[in-house]
């Protein structure tokens, strides 16, 4: 029997083909069009005979409920307001009865992935960080027990409020939220106001104001522009220090960073461990912190779990 | 078959006959002795027909590691460094060897007694503040699962950091810790900087400056005297903003406010609640906070569910 992991963004729809060891032995990839459900259903029903298969797990760009529905849903409004498993189940047909279809938090399920399959698996439990444009939560407990919350924002660590005086708003319409200094946005905008606060020699001045990207700042921190070190000193000190405020809350055994920012390496855990060790004063010695090894398949086979017992 | 819960504090241990449904069927008393263990097993002994007694849980004032272990206490230092609940059925003999014998952290049973019997009955999660000198902390997921943490603080919110420039140094080594603010020494502290920042006129000024009590203060406030309620306004909002944080971490049904300062009752409710509700941005409705229910029988009552079943 085989399962299908599905990790659905706002430009594209990737399948992989999943084995309970992790192991993706297929993969498709097609463009997401507006009849997401249906484009789903037919790219497996063309790959594959349904008898095969035993379960279906999709990630979701947004809050999934116990129940399965999808409230909101910014980057793929066509699923907003259904519940997306149930629908791949009715377009799969009476072929496809069989299958066990479930959907989850895209956050949430990387973070199952690396428990099951990737850096967390020698720990018991975990809170994760997918740092990207925003940053990705997924609080995982012993027993591979997924914190979801009463209102399914659990583990949503990208709007902590950190700091007071923030003038910008954040999407969710607070101010001061983790998500606006330690993620890719807020590397960019921090940059932009440190070279708009002095006059200090960067390499950063050299690009064009509105093509800076995050892992311009990183690459140019690692190649010692002290400018740039700074920016990411500041924005990922807040997250250092709110890892020590979850290890007097959650206390997991290990934080792992995954998203595209996570390539700064070695170099991005250096800095946050840097503000993360000197504010724990409860532990007797401190979480773990790893980068993530799953890379994009993060999610894929975290929802390919989800449907795996 | 009997239950015993076991509230175990500096000065008393209490020991209560609680039936599964939560009912406190008999009352002891005694003062804590240097031999905590020995006398717990003799008050048993010389009370019940060990047969007829399936468990007996205890709560102690300091954290508890998976296996039992209690590596750090305080309150009670002679049972530092031991197993206090396998001491315990050691000490009942061979005729108590049947007998489950449980020990939990104080704040955490506390928890465990409002969900399973209290307050937070009708409720499937929740945070629980008990505030006294300190502030308690337990959290209880879906399904009665208790958050014990990776490091055994887990729940410790006591310790969340929630203010930076703060000169006097908290017990755990930090500064600024909630419990600095939001605890019956915090609202002592905070009325007595406020007396001396200005020379407003308070009902607080009568009273002899090394006998303020933190129930002068929420008494004061709720009579009206400006200064008070500012204070509790001060020290409380520190706790309704880190609610707001703790509910897009943990995102619980419901935050139990117990322990001696909670007799402020609903006043204290209502101020928690103001600066808890406009930091919520992610959910579509806020989280009930209520009052405890069980008094300080909720830590016997925990440590009973504890050992039952």
């Amino acid at each position: 029997m085989k399962y299908i992991g599905i990790d659905l963004g706002g430009t594209a729809i990737k399948f992989g083909e999943i084995t309970v060891d992790g192991e993706i032995t297929a993969r498709m990839e097609i463009d997401t069009p507006k009849d997401v459900i249906g484009a789903m259903a037919r790219e497996i029903k063309s790959n594959y005979d349904l008898s095969e298969i035993a379960g279906i797990g999709m990630t979701v760009p947004g809050p999934v409920s116990d129940e399965g529905f999808l409230p909101i849903c910014a980057n793929v409004p066509s699923i907003r307001g259904i519940y997306p498993a149930k629908e791949l189940s009715l377009a799969l047909g009476s072929e496809g009865e069989h299958i066990k279809c479930s959907a989850g938090n895209d956050g949430k399920l990387a973070a199952l992935g690396e428990y099951t399959f990737g850096a967390a698996k020698k720990y018991d439990s975990m809170i994760m960080a997918t740092i990207g444009t925003a940053i990705g939560g997924g609080i995982i407990l012993p027993g591979g027990r997924m914190v979801y919350g009463a209102h399914d924002v659990a583990a949503e660590i990208s709007h902590i409020h950190v700091k007071d005086d923030e003038e910008v708003q954040c999407g969710c319409g607070g101010h001061g939220c983790l998500e606006q200094y330690a993620s890719g946005t807020g590397l960019v905008r921090e940059a932009k106001r440190a070279m708009d606060r002095s006059s200090a020699p960067s390499v950063l001045r050299d690009i064009e104001r509105d093509k800076l990207a995050a892992k311009d700042v990183t690459n140019a921190a690692k190649a010692g522009d002290k400018l740039a070190d700074e920016v990411v000193r500041y924005c990922f000190g807040f997250l250092g220090r709110e890892f020590a405020n979850l290890s007097v809350i959650v206390d997991p055994a290990v934080y792992i960073i995954g998203g595209g920012v996570s390539r700064a390496g070695q170099y991005l855990i250096d800095v946050i461990r840097e503000s993360y060790e000197p504010n724990l004063h409860m532990l007797r010695e401190p979480a773990d912190i790893v980068l993530a090894e799953l890379g994009n398949d993060a999610g894929m086979l975290g929802a390919a779990r989800l449907v795996m017992e």
